[in-house]
């Protein structure tokens, strides 16, 4: 067999692999949204099947001798092709690296901490929830030494959410958020009545909820044609497959913000997964970049676009017209509730200004943690000593403390850094747009969010993973990922919502 | 491995393959009811990826050495294990023996034939549909010879839907309800002023139809924590895994039958979904028995408990709170509105009495075109002129004749009997049940339908496909089947609502 025959039959293979992912990703969310409370027991064997079969096919032997005739004739491919032979390779070593009685210690490890999370969350009792992350940990140092890693132990478990990050890199710009957004909180927060956010709570009728929703998802331009919105108790998006691809959504009726912005970021990753170029479905490029790089998606929607003064501009009148309290409410007050800080204890209901600074508490610990640096049981103190020090309050326990976030039950440890990455990356990559599109906060002002959607699918969601995370930023915008746009994002908003200078 | 070890080993295997079944049952059911548009062409992807797996699966040469080490001990097992291995077998000598090459060719004349069909009825032009049926019979043949058959070729096409059924029985069969059958319908339509139908025709609203088909399908015990109601195009019922049976239906605003009876004839199969023995979970024979049997089901439930007077007197109050229209309507003239009888050109809109002289024309072509005693040019004459004998009127064009169904777009001949075997069947376990269930219909007028639910869960439902057709009824029922019970029941119900005395 030459090297093209060989190639072709390795994306034919992969293309069932798909299939296959496909398959679990639909029956992942029917599980959330649509399953009957008895079902659960057996769509949790289905999905166990589903992922023992496609690892066996995937890491077939025959798919190695495969990807070894490619190589060998590697320079005769183009670009396009050595790329999605560099992903696939990437992903057919780690999965067969790993043992298979590696991954089933860890299925195991993982869904009895998911559960022993959960009674302990509901507790508020870390010693209940210590042995189960100990476990995980010496799993997750197995794994390592396995997979190998970069200078440091940390680096190999980023490998699993963001290709390219390091440990090294990451402490330099963590350290840099907190020395300058720390002090920005007390900055802020001594003005805390210039962002009243009294307009936005009160009763808002769900029914009503939706469809202001709904007009924000349309002139995003997610396409319902591909996709559907449900509900669900945590919300979700999911990307199933060439168009197929479902957002989840749930309200709160005391507070305009939770479902509008939820649904707006949901949305942002939505657009992400609708726009991987056609040409890349069901091949190993045809998927996101990486974690960051799809929360830069969702957080751009979310913040930048959907907590700008232009926005509101644009769905003030559609939010008065549902809402008779909003009738006479400028623009300006919308946009000032919407961005308005406050100390909390909870990430998941974090501005933007405090949104990194709990980030940054999760990865001091976890690196922590995975050096070795600190134990198990003494991560409440860890924890509410970097509460302290970074947003200037404690927890009263620990279920609103270090077992907020469900991410170490499931033996997650690297994934909360990508949330900060995704956050950086949406304000470079809007300061290019910015450039790139003349008039863009004017067209965002009449309601019209194509434009930047259009842009957003050229520069990023088309590529799918055919570049690095870093690479692909510095294409779209012209410069290495860097925070500082970023941070004069923040301080741009921040002094005009505040009034700061 | 001794032959204990084989066995575990066999329902090990078949446990997942039969998770694999379930993962395709729940992408088909949400291709119906949720799927965006274009989500379409990936979703045919996946699920003919998922039956390549299924079948790559169950069709391992390990299987075949498993079920021969069972074989060679085979005296050692208990009759439950010799029933789970007969079925298994059964099913393997059947997967294995039909050549890939013939699966494929089937999958690719049927899809055309489909495609083929939908465009054909709508122009209401046989010719063009001709071709696809004369492929799909060419095809039919030579799976015949490859599995086997009986007596007859025809025989081997009952193996699919009905084990045990032969053309030779229904032959006689279909004689005797033609001879028996037909001259009642002149009889009863010489009376139609004493079926008046008008009481449930006019506007209901559908909300209020949703919320009466919910109180029946409650009533009727269909557990709605082990599954679901959706809407879709064309109602159906699909048992995808224990604890996740889910129906489906439809509405039509201004006539209350259809949709009540589409929702009851559907939650009669589920019932016997959610009522198959917990035991047989993913085992092989933790499925329905028959067609014939699943359809006798819907139709107990739909047709003698359904369009009975004890059920009107149950439900007539709860449907005169939905709809004034209804408020003085006595429960007579509701009962007699639900078993009007009228002569019609479609099977699926057909009354009790009509009902299986139309499956009898369908009967009387497809065996001929099997034999190869009628040309696949002739069938429009052929269906035209048993309409006439049989129903008394000949349809106007191919579209509402023979073009009208979609079976045989899909290669199902040997399928249409079944109709007419379970709505035999259902009449013997119904005088089987008034047998050993003293007060019933008293039961069924206060509106307590459980009881029923329980014997026939007992008698039916929970052996799942531990006996063949033949002997689960007459185990049920006490006596073989026969169409005695079915025209004993039909020619009261009819004196009744028809005065015919």
């Amino acid at each position: 067999m030459d090297a093209r025959a060989a190639y072709a039959e390795l994306l034919r293979r992969y293309a069932e692999v798909r299939d296959l992912s496909s398959a679990a990703a639909l029956l992942s969310w029917d599980q959330e949204t649509m399953l009957p409370r008895k079902g659960a027991a057996a769509r949790g064997q289905q999905l166990a099947t589903l992922a023992g079969v496609r690892h066996e096919r995937f890491t077939d032997p025959r798919v190695g001798e495969l990807l070894a005739e490619c190589r060998a004739d590697f320079d005769s491919f183009d670009e396009l092709q050595k790329a999605q032979l560099r992903e696939l390779t990437t992903d057919f070593d780690r999965a067969t690296k790993l043992p298979k009685e590696l991954v089933e210690q860890f299925a195991a490890a993982e869904s009895a901490a998911l559960e022993g999370w959960r009674d302990a969350r509901a507790k508020s009792d870390w010693p209940a929830f210590a042995p189960h992350l100990s476990r995980l940990l010496e799993l997750l140092r197995r794994k390592c030494e396995v997979l190998g890693f970069g200078a440091r132990r940390y680096d190999g478990l980023l490998d699993d959410y963001e290709k390219g990050a390091t440990e090294a890199s990451l402490v330099t710009l963590f350290a840099d958020l907190r020395s300058r957004l720390a002090p920005l909180v007390g900055e802020v927060l001594e003005r805390a009545d210039r962002a009243d956010a009294s307009c936005v709570k009160g009763a808002f009728e769900i029914a009503k909820q939706e469809q202001l929703a709904d007009v924000v998802v349309r002139a995003m331009g997610f396409d319902l044609d591909a996709g559907r919105i449900d509900r669900s108790s945590h919300p979700f998006c999911s990307g199933i497959a060439e168009g197929d691809t479902r957002l989840t959504r749930r309200f709160v009726e005391d507070d305009l913000r939770p479902a509008l912005y939820g649904v707006i970021h949901e949305a942002g990753h939505g657009l992400y997964e609708q726009g991987i170029g056609v040409e890349l479905a069901r091949t190993p490029l045809g998927e996101a970049c990486s974690l960051g790089i799809h929360e830069s998606q969702s957080r751009l929607w979310e913040n930048i676009v959907g907590r700008s003064l232009p926005f509101w501009r644009a769905f003030a009148p559609t939010a008065a017209r549902l809402f008779p309290s909003l009738c006479g409410v400028a623009p300006e007050q919308l946009w000032r509730a919407a961005n308005r800080v406050e100390r909390s204890l909870i990430r998941v209901e974090a501005d933007e200004l405090t949104y990194n600074l709990h980030v940054a508490v999760r990865f001091e610990i976890e690196r922590a943690l995975v050096r070795g640096d600190l134990a198990v049981a003494d991560v409440p103190a860890a924890w509410n000593g970097q509460m302290k020090e970074l947003l200037g309050m404690v927890p009263g326990n620990d279920a609103e403390g270090c077992l907020q976030d469900i991410h170490w039950s499931m033996g997650a440890l690297g994934y909360f850094p990508t949330y900060t990455l995704g956050n950086l990356y949406s304000a470079q990559l809007w300061e290019a747009a910015q450039r790139e599109l003349p008039g863009l906060d004017a067209s965002i002002e009449r309601g019209e969010l194509l434009p930047l959607r259009e842009w957003l699918r050229a520069k990023v969601h088309a590529h799918g993973r055919r570049y690095p995370a870093a690479e692909l930023i510095e294409r779209a915008t012209g410069a290495p990922p860097s925070a500082e746009p970023f941070l004069r994002y923040l301080r741009t908003k921040l002094t005009a919502v505040y009034s700061l200078d």
